[in-house]
């Protein structure tokens, strides 16, 4: 047996989310079955780092799985890009020690958020980007975006009914770009997030920007942990997993 | 009875083209649907300058239609543009006088082609870029595309069975720019266009780039007219409508 760890990107857009679920096409189960046809049709299951939401695409998504034989790295890697769909890529392949877990080992991730500004929505973003045609104060939501960092309890920005108890997580860069005339990047890196936590923080923020909530809300939510105090869930298309650190590499 | 021309764009990828077709969808179908809501369900036929192919998008197509009544232009974009569906856009809307032809008038068009380059296609622009992963010589293409401009007869690049009896037109500038490590964009613009012949150029200059055919192919082309000779029409995703521009603008 020999473990194996992926770096893949996929768009998040026809799948309904990452993780294998009955009758629906996800990208775990579109993946393991090449992976089974290349382990001579032995049944693989494959761990992903993050369980990214339907919708949410990722760019440096990482994966692990164990295959019977050893294999070629860069010819397992080339059956798995060519062999997927096309919203799915496999940027690289390497064997690993049989203790790496994609999941459980301790790492860092980063998330993007796209944010179109612009009056008309384009056609070419509508998958891609989440789209907010009213205007928006980027210097208010940069003074709120930074109060995100830290250590926090982020029960405040979790989906309720979320069955993690420890709601304590640690957030090491949170910053707003605007990119071009009409885009805003949101850049997370942290070690580790809640169930929607994203999402929730970036709609809180655009109710920010938007002059709905005024500033001291995002203290609010942090301090009483209440989520019916953050702002709507931002739309899914907008959100990528950009990047899994793990602290060994 | 009012004219009016609109910009518009949309992506491709889930059109059966621009131009209206029985059991399919249509740009121009869903269009007319909004205008004959607009017109109190009286029917509209709307005329494009450009009749694009299946998959192929639009940043700039224009559009005329007639109107019974005489409509404010912002409101009348904001229906089409809102209640179209979110692969349309609409820029904009304005009164033009009776004589004005969106396909008839005198106009220049621009076209874009989006070539990626890359060894591994990217799951994010596999609907709006062609993908390419061999070698390609810059200089060479370079050379090879600035044979197409001045007037040509562009029979060999057409598609066979065109019933355009006049092959002869006229490309002011074509255009090859690296735009980032791995995407090349190709710009055409001219007075007029002949089916399919964008892509059939594309088409070649990725042979002549690649090395299967020598630089020498492009003028052989032009002189013999000689369908056989040009490369293999270049997937739609790559194309965009860029621009039409009206000379008495």
């Amino acid at each position: 047996m020999t473990r194996y760890k992926a770096v893949i990107a996929y768009d998040g857009t026809d799948f309904s989310g990452f993780q294998i679920q009955n009758n629906q096409r996800t990208v775990q189960e579109e993946i393991e079955k090449i992976l089974t046809k290349v382990n001579s049709h032995q049944p693989v299951i494959l761990q992903g780092a993050g369980r990214t939401d339907s919708g949410v695409h990722a760019c440096g998504q990482v994966i692990h799985f164990d295959l019977d034989e050893n294999t070629n790295e860069e010819r397992l890697r080339f059956a798995l890009d060519t062999q997927t769909p096309s919203d799915i890529a496999v940027y690289s392949v390497g064997q690993v020690s049989d203790d790496f877990h994609a999941r459980f080992t301790k790492h860092e991730k980063t998330y993007e958020y796209y944010l179109d500004n612009a009056q008309i929505r384009s056609p070419f973003k509508r998958l891609h980007q989440a789209w907010f045609r009213y205007n928006l104060d980027i210097e208010v939501m940069t003074q709120a975006i930074e109060k995100l960092v830290g250590e926090h309890d982020f029960t405040g920005f979790t989906a309720s009914g979320s069955s993690v108890d420890d709601k304590v997580r640690t957030i090491y860069q949170a910053k707003l770009e605007k990119i071009d005339d009409t885009t805003l990047k949101f850049t997370f890196s942290g070690n580790g997030f809640l169930y929607k936590q994203i999402r929730n923080m970036v709609g809180t923020l655009i109710k920010i920007g938007n002059g709905k909530f005024s500033l001291s809300r995002m203290d609010e939510i942090l301090e009483t942990k209440d989520r019916k105090l953050a702002g709507p869930t931002a739309h899914p298309e907008g959100l990528y997993l950009k990047e899994v650190r793990y602290l060994e590499d």
